[in-house]
């Protein structure tokens, strides 16, 4: 049976399992041009969360009713297309759903070689792409100088900070436990890494974590923890608005101390972008991303969950914090 | 008598003639390598606010019971260097005291020509310049493009709204009044202009007067005027953070709608500056303005109050809005 998974309500505040359905996917002849695939890797990301209220955003908001979509790595099982044969892998924009054609012009055929395919939705995908090109084109950073990442153990933070590291900088991650906080200070090599949850003072905490003030902030998270980043800037600091996880949820419109008097005292810059604006760059970043995995300057993680069905459970746990590094759900 | 004025105690809030004090100045000899100087023209200015406060910023607070300190345009009265001579003409940053002693390597030597000598204080000088190069530096504006100014009628923003004219752009004007509002549409020639104090809803106001989006916001004010603005950005706009008046004399931390999220589903971009961060440029500023100037291309306005012990209530008219132009005080 092919399961598919909809948009059964739209989410208010935190998304919850009633949010989402399972039914099984309706029966589509293949096509000349098609291709007929298997999920293996579904991709789940916080940007998705967007696209799940009817708001207008850079993406359109999914529809009820329909499946979710995103990023998936798929197996060619049937292909009606001369350029791809069965057992092909391929990433593309999917549904989540288990079986499915799709044209073929609108997949990446992947190389099989020694990098797990997963990758190609993690550090060699979407999350990498927008790790490397928001810090190099945005935060431009310059060896000695100090970088802060909040939501640092997450799909891009993790990659933000090795890629500041080999350019020379001091990194400090700001994340939400002991068992990431010591990920990243001991797999990763940061410098200080500020747990949130049980840090009483932020402001405080990241004058002492950053004893010549703060370059570079790299914004996945937003609201407080951002108010006090603020107050540590220096002169010249550049702000990467990449994420505001913490607001995705908010019923209201997030209110907090408006940062320009700061922006302007110390002429920094904050800029938001999306990975797309880079789309005629993404072969230049996969491949400095691959040469630095392969010389080992590099380490990924995952959170990998088994199964399909559990494709809510795991969207849902990035708002909880459960994934360090890319998270992403696997299915045999 | 040569008078001084001096701080007499720090604003809170917005500030009153009671923070002033005029004092007699103590009697200092002139000594080589110095020049004897008598104020001609008195710049105020908003950012002044900011060094009445004891909170750190860019410029050092003003010291209590001490001389304010500001631009100058001053005549040459007795001269102890041999690169000046009696009736020079001179500006510097310098007291606020009608005859003073200065060293004449901290002063820059004004040609006289047409020119009148109190454009150095505005078109001319650090307001003029604060136009020119936060509006082509971080605005980058393209022809074709939709530019919105706050403060529209001040002494940055008539600069900035007609350079941007010549550089081909459609020209929205923010400002308090109808007399302000008649004066930038006719004969600054601004596309439109609204007048916030009479505007309801300030947020469909600007969408009417700027059908196409706004690409470049240049901000003097900020508060709940931009908050209005920033609903009505482009992808990749760029908003110029050069003064933020409206919030100079709270006394509390200003909160507001969080600009991240609009500013990461825009691509857009917030940047912070002072004008002596491009110190090393204004020779070109200086020289490009004259031009414009000559060329009948740039129409410069400004709000003279003639007498010396008006200095204070020049300066708190800036944050009521009783300039349209550059503010400044001419002593006979």
């Amino acid at each position: 049976m092919n399961q598919q998974i909809l948009l059964k309500s739209r989410p208010i505040g935190k998304p919850t399992s009633g949010n989402f359905e399972i039914v099984v996917a309706p029966v589509v002849l293949l096509k000349d041009g098609e291709l007929l695939v298997k999920a293996r890797y579904v991709s789940v990301d916080p940007y998705m969360r967007g696209r799940m209220s009817d708001a207008k955003s850079y993406a359109p908001p999914f529809e009820l009713g329909k499946a979710i979509e995103g990023g998936v790595v798929a197996e060619v099982t049937e292909s009606r297309h001369p350029n791809f044969v069965v057992g092909d892998a391929v990433f593309a924009p999917m549904k989540w759903q288990e079986l499915q054609t799709i044209a073929a012009d609108k997949v990446t055929k992947l190389v099989k070689n020694t990098t797990p395919l997963s990758y190609y939705l993690g550090i060699l995908g979407m999350p990498g792409l927008t790790a490397y090109f928001g810090l190099l084109e945005i935060g431009k950073p310059v060896a000695g100088e100090t970088l802060v990442i909040s939501g640092a153990a997450g799909a891009v933070g993790t990659v933000v900070g090795q890629i500041a590291r080999i350019k020379g900088c001091r990194v400090v991650g700001i994340t939400g436990s002991d068992n990431k906080k010591a990920f990243l200070q001991n797999e990763l090599k940061f410098d200080e890494v500020i747990n949130y949850r049980s840090t009483k003072n932020m402001e405080d905490a990241i004058a002492k974590a950053c004893p010549n003030g703060v370059d570079i902030y790299y914004d996945n998270v937003g609201g407080e923890i951002s108010d006090a980043v603020f107050t540590n800037i220096n002169k010249y600091a550049r702000i990467i608005i990449c994420g505001q996880i913490s607001l995705y949820n908010n019923t209201k419109m997030p209110v907090g101390p408006r940062p320009q008097a700061i922006i302007l005292k110390k002429s920094a810059l904050i800029q938001g972008f999306i990975v797309s604006n880079y789309a005629a760059r993404f072969p230049e970043g996969v491949m400095q991303l691959t040469q630095w995995l392969n010389e080992g300057k590099l380490t990924y993680q995952e959170t990998i969950i088994k199964g399909f069905d559990k494709l809510p459970e795991a969207f849902i746990g990035l708002f909880e914090g459960r994934n360090t590094g890319k998270m992403l759900v696997e299915i045999e």
